[in-house]
């Protein structure tokens, strides 16, 4: 498997308000998209586009917020009242190829593969054996977003 | 201020050696740079390249391992052995502009301007008025590195 893109870093906060608030006013982002619900993950999400090199897309940042009183994410905000980094996500080509790939290294998978934030199939890998990191995988967006 | 690019996010290590393998084994990174020390800091440092869109220079990741026992990073390595995400590094045109816009919204700055992992001037902010990311702010290389 060849590394792909790092799509976002998934970044928690108890108020995605406050924080588009933030993002726009202090760090000066221009595009920040709606937030919407993704009861299935228990989190309400909103993405922050940062600008690529030359003009191309860079790494988003995606808010997340608890959604609902079931939502895993409120272990993390006991945690980390402030909010924080949260994950990080990487492209794939193909996710079937890469769940299997990530299983031949003996990582272990959360969860079936399901259906993610950009609407492609995605799935996550523990932390603990991912060096400290909820790392995410994404199969790409067949076209641009 | 805009928002710049998303120039590196920081990831705590134990070992960059183990770092480094792992980005090449599992995660398949290709470009991986050779491990040098910033004593300044107190960091041993290694950045691997992930690629951004359409070939351009995507998001890096910056492995940070302690260097010397007094390592400020020693307090995140006992609370988080494995290591893990530790900063975001955004870039600006001008570092002078950017603390006298962050001083100008009340944020707390960590000591000077320096010259930063770049070879150009950075600084970091307080994750407290951060919304919990320990936030290096870094001024835009010259000319591509």
């Amino acid at each position: 498997m060849k590394l792909g893109r790092l799509n976002h870093i998934g970044v928690a906060t108890p108020s995605i308000a406050d924080s588009v608030a933030y993002y726009r006013d202090t760090m000066g982002a221009i595009h920040i998209g709606e937030p919407f619900d993704l009861p299935e993950q228990g989190v309400k999400v909103c993405f922050v586009d940062t600008p690529g090199h030359d003009g191309t897309e860079g790494t988003q940042i995606e808010l997340i917020e608890p959604l609902g009183e079931q939502s895993t994410l409120r272990t993390f905000m006991e945690k980390n009242p402030l909010g924080g980094q949260h994950h990080v996500c990487y492209e794939v080509p193909d996710i079937d190829a890469a769940r299997e790939w990530f299983e031949g290294k003996g990582k272990r998978i959360l969860g079936p593969t399901r259906i993610g934030a950009h609407g492609t199939p995605i799935f996550f890998l523990h932390p603990k054996d991912m060096k400290g990191q909820l790392t995410e995988i994404m199969e790409t967006p067949k076209e641009a977003h």
